[in-house]
């Protein structure tokens, strides 16, 4: 099977201590291995492995260095109660993945390989996928441009890595509903920009106001589109949902916002359970309508990592808003129960979203 | 003054061989050493050292390769013909890091100490500054986000380098005039966004336009804004002038392009040589009449590699436009020359650009 793939495979010889349930945290534990490919315009991709979780080694004039030529994935495994592992819809980060990489001109990963490769990593370091409630495997694929060259062009040379990383529930408080500012100033990304990719410098752009507004009290930003600064776009790292007189708005792809998974799971969810709903424009002063007119019912981030995240109040032009009393609503909740109930394999996988990797 | 600086010398032991002087290139051969100097939250800056030119040792983790944390600056040393070297601007350079720094979340450098740090570093390596004709040394400080953590927010750890390459002319060609794509679809930064931070961000998001306008035979894309399509703001990584009936045009900095040093210095030439000029809104299509008219004299980029380079050709929306019958025009040349004698050192330095590095 490890032939078939044609990954090299080194074992860690003294394993890691692992950190204890309850002291996971989100993102600072790594697991005892890692999977690794390098690209050369020569060759393609290439030699393949499985190592010990390891420091890369790189040029100081690396492009990723300089020009940000980079894109990552997120997903999580969970350990089910009969200790199975699972998978929620990987196949999509892995399409993701390329999509991103088209747009930062990296070349083409082939998904199943890449797919297939992260399970082996996931079977090799298995005992790392925590099973405490909200808990899961936290995978991080993600390619970098090595070649070292101070020009703002294309790399020749990159590398595809996978590390992994145990973690608990991404807020600490748990589904309690959060304080957004909603920022007027800043921009995430613009429609012609990188929005859509999921590429470090998306990221980047969002750390000034994001500290900003933690410093006065808020979880997150709420962007608003670049050249209007009007219409909304996504939530910190999440997409955002609005229930306004039964009916729930997203804002539609167009080109500046991540095409989320949980996004799109969430879509298949309500219209399997006929609640109506609608990708377009949201501009901010409609959702402020709504809520004088006493219509906004709901309002929640979704992503990968904190799953469903509800909003308790907004911020926006020195108008405070509070939504359900700033309590975590019934159709969010109910999302989340879902959701996790699918992705931890409680609940019956309706959708065939998850997928199973098999123990060696 | 080692000691003054408080700056850890460990020198190379075996010298690196030099490429020849005509086989430069640029960004692609670097120097025998380089500095580097650590943050964390606890110390601050701190264990300032020049070390032999080595690799990084990164944890995969670490956050500029998720989150693009990271800030760069470009500046050239020059080797004069009575062998003293010279730096052009390079104060702007530091003051403009810590711009960009602010705008990443990353914390301030103490600008006269890199300054410091950076004269002795081009001392000790002082052999590897090239004398012939449009060579020079091309300096690449950088600062990169270390800590290791999935989660986008500011690093608590960081690391500034300078490196240094040996550098040839940018353009092989010389001062030959070049074709332009202009880019509407695609965005580099808009307002709000990173534009006016030296940062990765800004060159990752315009790879892919520029490869496209390279497969079709361009040398390089002219940006327009990302709101309305329209107005002008860059030329690959230059900044652009347009000389129309006798008036010098160049886009304001109004937040979504960089503050160019060799723009401001060439601000000040016009200035003095009583050439009027407009910093303001410039659009493309006011350049296409302009042409047609018969009063768009010269279009040329400016920047630290190529310094001055002229534009012999547009493309926008299917429409052709020559400039000059595609040679370079007189004042892009009197520029051109004014502006390499005074940094090489054999023309008076009328503005006290330049700032002389002692050998020790
Ligand atoms: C900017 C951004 N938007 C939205 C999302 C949500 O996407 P997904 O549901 O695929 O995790 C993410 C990732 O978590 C993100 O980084
Ligand atoms: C995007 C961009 N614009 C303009 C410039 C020109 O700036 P400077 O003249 O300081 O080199 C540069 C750097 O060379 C750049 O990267």
């Amino acid at each position: 099977m490890e032939q078939h793939l044609d990954i090299h495979i080194e074992r860690r010889e003294a394993k890691k201590t692992k950190p204890a349930q309850d002291q996971l945290g989100f993102g600072i534990h790594f697991t005892d291995h890692m999977f690794m490919m390098d690209y050369t315009t020569e060759i393609g991709w290439h030699h393949a492995r499985i190592v010990p979780y390891q420091p890369l080694v790189m040029d100081p004039a690396a492009k990723v260095f300089h020009y940000g030529q980079t894109v990552f994935e997120g997903l999580k495994a969970y350990k089910t109660e009969d200790r199975r592992i699972l998978l929620f819809r990987p196949q999509k980060n892995m399409q993701r993945l390329n999509r991103s990489n088209e747009r930062l001109s990296i070349p083409l990963i082939n998904e199943s390989f890449a797919l297939d490769a992260l399970k082996q990593l996931i079977s090799i370091d298995q005992e790392w996928i925590p099973s405490g409630s909200g808990t899961s495997l936290y995978i991080r694929p993600f390619v970098i441009a090595t070649q070292p060259e101070l020009i703002a062009s294309p790399s020749s040379h990159f590398q595809f890595i996978i590390i992994m990383s145990p973690v608990g529930p991404y807020y600490a408080e748990g589904l309690n509903p959060v304080k957004i500012f909603v920022e007027s100033t800043s921009v995430r990304a613009v429609i012609g920009g990188m929005g859509e990719a999921k590429t470090a410098a998306n990221y980047a752009a969002s750390l000034m106001a994001q500290e900003d507004a933690k410093h006065n009290g808020y979880a997150q930003v709420l962007w608003l589109d670049g050249v209007h600064h009007k219409y909304i776009e996504e939530v910190g790292s999440m997409n955002v949902f609005f229930k306004i007189k039964g009916i729930v708005y997203t804002p539609a792809l167009k080109g500046s916002i991540l095409d989320g998974i949980t996004r799109d799971s969430i879509l298949q969810l309500l219209q399997h359970w006929n609640i109506p709903v609608v990708s377009g424009d949201i501009s901010i002063q409609k959702v402020y309508e709504a809520s004088r007119e006493g219509t906004l019912e709901e309002a929640f981030g979704t992503g990968t990592a904190a799953v469903i995240s509800p909003i308790g109040e907004l911020h926006w032009h020195g108008q405070n808003l509070v939504i359900q009393n700033g309590q975590t609503g019934e159709l969010s909740n109910k999302l989340y129960q879902t959701l996790t109930g699918i992705q931890n394999g409680s609940d019956p996988d309706l959708f065939h979203w998850m997928t199973e990797v098999n123990m060696r």
